[in-house]
């Protein structure tokens, strides 16, 4: 249907791991409102109301424990030190 | 009661487990609300109203919670990298 | 306290298990409200409201991760392949 | 604190088992607002609303992913068939 | 930051662990808006609507989850007896 | 994207791994809405509403899941005592 944009839920750092939450809860939307140009415009609104932002955070949150679990907390990082 | 829509929860690729966890918010939606001219009348309201729209990206967030547990986060593709 | 509903987390396919989340959705709100008639009138108002419709949906969702993780994601199902 | 009204997660069926987490969410409910009379007053309406209806369902689900994993999603129980 | 208010996860029992999770769900609010005095003057009207108590209710629900996991669900505690 | 500000979802405590929730929740409104000024305009408003602050307890909840089966709750911790 869509062209490629999620290759895998792995990343290098607990970072890069959060970041990738925040790209699958604007996927999610994205896929929901396809049109660019509708979603520019609801910005303004959603980005300025408190509980928008809390909202935008828990998706993000609940994303984030699905990549946080595929990289199992990124503890073996930890030992190799890199 | 409905006709097949869900053989499997295994899919080749992150990005395609996404786009089920889409379809399972969807049908979640559907079995709700059969008709599909409501749905459609609805369609306008809710894809332009941002919460409506975060809500929505929770939704596909906790179905892909559990189709990423499915395929064991696709850990193993990486691996064998076809 | 109430008659036999349930008697098993395990389905035979996922979209069983689909169905079974959509009636623990349901019966979630028959033991908050009892009244068939109450809940029957209720009904064209949140069928109609997309938010109610999301919400709906989401409670969909959280029951479906239990029954995939009661059927270990119906995945030696896939192999036997019946 | 309070007197004791929890003392296992554990129980002998699924259906037993989603009516502990009923339990759990209403007793989430009297921490928060002790008074037995407030609460009842309260009934009325939110058992009437149809999104409210669905917010109850919903922290019941939460409460039977906790309920289900303590009883192993009652698997053994199918096996030897008490 | 904050004085000490969190040793452990590990409760004796399933009650102390679901008020543990009370505390968890109060210390949320707690560092988000610390003056005592307002969250005081807030408590009346909160503890009165029932989504509110259902909110709360649910924040404490998905605490339980995680300290129900802690604790292995208190499923040796059953067998050991004490 | 932006600069380092999580290294690891370890903590020495769960109350540490309390704090990182809380961090988690906020840099999810951080990205959402990335002007400060903004931001600090919103808060005399979320900090004053009973829902939003459960709501914001809520996201807290939610990290506090992944930061604490990122530690393995803290199990070992207890054990050696320090």
């Amino acid at each position: 249907m869509n062209k490629k944009w999620l290759n895998s839920l792995q990343t290098r750092t607990p970072q890069e791991g959060f970041e990738l939450a925040i790209k699958l809860a604007q996927k999610g939307v994205e896929y929901t409102q396809p049109s660019e140009a509708i979603r520019k415009k609801l910005r303004p609104k959603y980005s300025r109301d408190p509980d928008s932002l809390t909202m935008a955070s828990q998706v993000i949150a609940i994303n984030f424990q699905t990549v946080a679990a595929a990289n199992d907390y990124w503890r073996r990082r930890t030992k190799i030190n890199y």
